[in-house]
Order: C-alpha cells, then sequence, then structure tokens
C-alpha cells in the first residue's frame, strides 16, 4: 500500500484551508481518480466536499486505494512554509506516516487513524431551483456588508434577479444583482433562504478567491455552493438555512 | 421634507472619521450650503467643526433644512465596504431612515433622534497671536515623537520658530520649525500652550492626511487646527489647553 | 570627555535590534575603535556582541574612552521614527545625557549609570570543529519549519552536509543543505548540538536580514553566529546547547 504524489503546494495548501473553515480532521480517500474528502461541522450545519483529481497532480502513483486520517491544522502549519508555486512531494507506505518534500524540507508527519474521525456524511440529493453563478470576490464583498448589519443573511431569486441582504433590528442591506452583474443565472421557482453568518462569512473567504462560484438555492432549502479553486482542485460548500422566525 | 445627495465615499469617510475621533454621534444640520456639524467630546475638552459645503457633492437637493441624528460607528462600516471613489448616493424623506446606495448596495439606515445626541457646542471666538501652515504629515510625525517622551506636547511659537517638544521625566524631545520647514507663520506674540497627547495623537491621524493645516496658537490657550480633507470638505478641531505645573 | 558622532539611522536601529533580542539594557564601550558591547541574557544562555567600527560612522570624534548605559527599548522608540537613511547626529557630554539629532528631531535622553547594568560576560575560547557560511534568510525559513514541530531544534554536520532538522513528539522536520545550498562549508569533525527555539528563533529574526551568517558547531557546545548588518557592523550570537535527554 504506497502512494506517492507530486503537487504544487498551493493547490493543497487553499483546498484544505477551504475544508477547514468546517473542521480540523478528514478522511481523505485516496484512490485512481486522486484525493477525495466530504466532512460536516461538528454542529452538523454545514458540509464540505473536496475533489482533487489525479490531473492536478504532476505525478500520481498508488497500488491500492486506502483513506488517510489529516490534522488540517498540522497541514497548514506545513504548508505555509512553503510557496504556492513549489512543487510537493508526498509519499505514504502504510497510512501511518506521510512523507513530505518540498523546497528542501522533509518532513514526516504522523497520521491519524481514520477510525477515530468523524464519519462521512451523506451528502443530500437536493434538485434546487435557482441556479446561477457569481463572481467570488463580489459574492464575498457582499456578505461582508451584510455581517455589519445581522448575524443573518438572507439568500434569494426572483426571476432574474438575485439577492443578498439582511435585516438588522434598524438597519438593512440589499445587495441586488442582475444581467451582467452574474455570469449566468436561472431560476424555475422564486426561492429565498436564511443562513447564518457564522458560517457563510468563513466560507465566502475561500469564496472570495475565485473568479466563478456556482450557487444552487430553494426556499428554506439548504444553499450548495459549488467553485474551482484549481483545475482538477474543486470544492463544495452545504448550508443548512435557519427558519425565519415570523 | 426630503434630502438627496450624490458624492464620493471618500469625502463623506474622511470627514467623518475625523469627527468620530473625539463622539461617536452627531447632529448633522443640512441646508442650502451643505453639511455642517458641531461636535465636543464627553469631557468638554475638543470639539470638532465639520463643513462638507454643497459644492463637495455631485448632486444636492433639499426642499427644507433638517438635522440629522448620525452614529459614527455606523457610518464606518457602510463606508467601509466602499471604495473611496465610489459615488454614493444618499437620501432621507423624514429624517428617521438614511437610505444609502452605493456600490450596488442599498442601505437603510435609521437616524438618531436628534434631540438625544449632546447639544452643539458654542464655539469660542478667540483671537489668537499665532497663525502658521504646516505639512500635515510633518505634523503627525512630530506628534508621533512626542508620544515615545511623555502624555503632553508643548506647542510654542518664538518669532519665525514652531517648536512641538515633549518633556519626560528623563528624557525630552524637541522639533524646531521655522523658514521652509513650514509653509508660512506669522507671531505677533510669542506663545506656548500645554496639550493633552491623549487628544491630540488622535486628532493627528486625520491632519496627517492633508499637505496643509492651519493651526492657531496662544498662551495657555486652546489650539485650533483648521484643514481641508478635500475641495469644499473642511474640518476644524479645538482643542483646550493643559495648565502647566511648576 | 566628549563623544559626537554622525552615523545612518538604520546602523544604528539594526545592530541594537539584534542585541535587544536577548538583553534591554547594555553598557556600550566607546573608544578609538568604534562602539563594543558584549552582553548575556538574564538566563545566562546566550550571549550578544556588538562592533560597530568608527568606519561605519560618518563623523566620529572622541577624546576620552568612555562607557556609556543604554536602554535598548527607549533607542528604539526613538530610531523608529527616523527614516533608515536619515543621518544621526549623537553627542554625550558626560555620559549621562545622550543628545540625539535626527530628521529636525532634538532628543535628550538620560544614559544608564553603567555600574547598574549586568557585567560584561566572559566570551568563551572555542575552537569548534565545524565552520560554515549560509545564506541569513535560508537559516530563518528552516528555523521557522521546525518551530511548528518542536521547541528544540538540532543543528548537525556530517562530511559536507549541514542539517537542520526538529522532532515532535509525533512529527518531524529535516532540512538538509550541502553543496551549492552553502555558500561554504567546514567540516573536521562531525557534528551534533540541540538547541532552544526560543532563543534560536528570535536570533533567526537579525539573521535572516543578512545574505551571509557564519556558524561554527560543536557537539554539544555551544553555536556561534557571527554576520555582518553593515560593513563594519558585526553581531555575533553565542548561544549553549541543551543537552539531549536519551
Amino acid at each position: 500500500m504506497t502512494f506517492r504524489g507530486k503537487i504544487k503546494t498551493g493547490k493543497l495548501k487553499d483546498a484544505f484551508e477551504s475544508v477547514s473553515r468546517l473542521v480540523h480532521e478528514i478522511k481523505l480517500n485516496v484512490d485512481e481518480n486522486g484525493f477525495q474528502s466530504k466532512s460536516v461541522d461538528p454542529a452538523n450545519v454545514a458540509m464540505a466536499m473536496l475533489e482533487i483529481s489525479k490531473d492536478a497532480f504532476e505525478e500520481f502513483e498508488l497500488d491500492e486505494s486506502m483513506t488517510l486520517g489529516l490534522d488540517l491544522d498540522r497541514m497548514d502549519d506545513i504548508l505555509s512554509v512553503a510557496s504556492k508555486d513549489d512543487d510537493m512531494l508526498i509519499r505514504t507506505e502504510d497510512g501511518s506516516k506521510l512523507e513530505i518534500n518540498v523546497s528542501g524540507f522533509d518532513y514526516s508527519i504522523s497520521l491519524l487513524d481514520p477510525s477515530t474521525i468523524q464519519q462521512e456524511p451523506q451528502v443530500p440529493d437536493l434538485d434546487l431551483p435557482v441556479d446561477l453563478v457569481i463572481n467570488g470576490s463580489k459574492f464575498r464583498n457582499a456578505i461582508r456588508a451584510t455581517e455589519k448589519i445581522s448575524d443573518y443573511v438572507i439568500l434569494s431569486a426572483e426571476d432574474d434577479r438575485f439577492t443578498i441582504s439582511a435585516e438588522g433590528d434598524s438597519d438593512s442591506v440589499s445587495i441586488p444583482m442582475s444581467g451582467e452583474e452574474l455570469v449566468r443565472m436561472e431560476c424555475s421557482e422564486n426561492s429565498r433562504s436564511l443562513f447564518s453568518l457564522e458560517y457563510l462569512s468563513d466560507m465566502s473567504k475561500s469564496i472570495g478567491k475565485v473568479s466563478e462560484a456556482n450557487i444552487r438555492l430553494g426556499t428554506d432549502y439548504p444553499v450548495k455552493i459549488k467553485f474551482k479553486l484549481y483545475e482538477g482542485v474543486v470544492l463544495e460548500y452545504l448550508l443548512a438555512p435557519r427558519i425565519e422566525s415570523e
């Protein structure tokens, strides 16, 4: 049971950082398609699904599928010392130790026992009526504006208009977007859901790094936000709604 | 009773920030000349007088003079999300709500009841014997140097020399300026006053942004510091002296 | 007893900052060769030897050797207000006051009574078998990587290879360097010593600023790290080893 791969440091760094906004330990499945991981936060409110395809690696050798237990904080410690464009060599013989070579630094890291890490969640199969693509940085800025007003944000869609808004005790903000302000938008049913900014603010830090993020939305349904960090490195968040009090 | 104006975000941001170094809530008078506000800090030691002339606006429509109650911290929350060069549209119908549109964000902000905000101070009419103009950043740097030495700063003028100085228990610093180090200086009577750095340090953060600040000074009299943040946006601070112990 | 000197602010700033990583008050000897200071940290684990030769000054006038008592934190307060390239004039008449003129600011600083400052240490005369030169920033990066793994770092040399490494409870890192990764290396005896990162991390912040640092190493012996901050401004650290537990 041996895995050996070579990949740009920045790809792993941004991918793991996006997941670490929800959880600190993950089960990382390694198979002939690449890396794949599904995590749910401790409060069961949000999920992060990560896929790093084999093609995102410069070299990828595997003799047998395996599941690795990763401490994301420790990985970030290591990845933050290297530059994004540095090649990183990673290798494990038995799934208990990870050998990492980057920028002339040789690390040997103990992997976690995957059985001690939270079970992978069942990702619900949702058919959501709103499907749009927005610039990540525009999304991030709108979320930052709502943070000043409330602890909750409303994502809503009406015809060809997507609106991010928040209502505070005395103040409110609304950021409507349509036409060229969005990359594309399909809305088969007007929709509106409320979400906790505690989660969405953190997520938006990763979303803000990409030029295009795909948002799928319903009414009082979870929102799905999917984005490509690099070619072959895809992250999807799923966030449960809060029910609006009347 | 309706006001509607359009102005660059940076003008309001820098103007309100300068006032917020002393107070957090202001009465903003809106009349046919523009915006005007006078505030005194809670300890009655310092005043800030702000004028934003109608000409500083790109559009300015008013049917009746009014006084608005503004929470400056909330305004800063909103203004900080936009870029300085973004146009900001502001509108109020009745003085209870302010509608702000900037960078595609629509805000609705509750205004404060002006009667709950501290009375506007009587600004003393002072005839001060020293009148000079100094580069704002030079002033800011000198104040920063005195902060390391004492909690008080001495502003003094003798003939054609203006001196910013501080005396600590064992150390002292003196920054004399004359000739080309000042933009201009008139001194009809040698003067010297002591001021609390707690106030002057904060004020100097705004003063440091302008190329020219006008300082008027006497002996054991308040200092007046007046500067133009933008064409038509003028701020004047007045700071009471501390009496030097012998 | 008068000293008068003129020197670039940056030279004094970087020199004193390097020493202040170990101690906050120093005896500064001033003689016809320039400035010289030897300090040991309160726990007697590390020493800093500083030499600023007369040639590093633009002007240097002295009628009699003297020892000045300097508060490095206060010096840093003053030096941080000026720019690195500003000329600084320093003068003392009697060793009790230091007059500093920089960027138009006149400081008068009380000097400490040198007899109240810790005795200068005896610097041991060590004949260490490893003598190498490394890029300062490469050294700093390697030390930063070890900080994530342990509180201790191992410096070792074997033949033509110098290795910086750390062993944590479950993880380890090793940064081997040889050939062109080092400026030069002589190793008359394979060596290995363990050091506290509490000290070496701080030191590496100053070492990271230079292109070449000279490291001399033995087995369970102090390490000596010597580097030139500017022409004529030389700093040497000496750090006692920790004995490795089996």
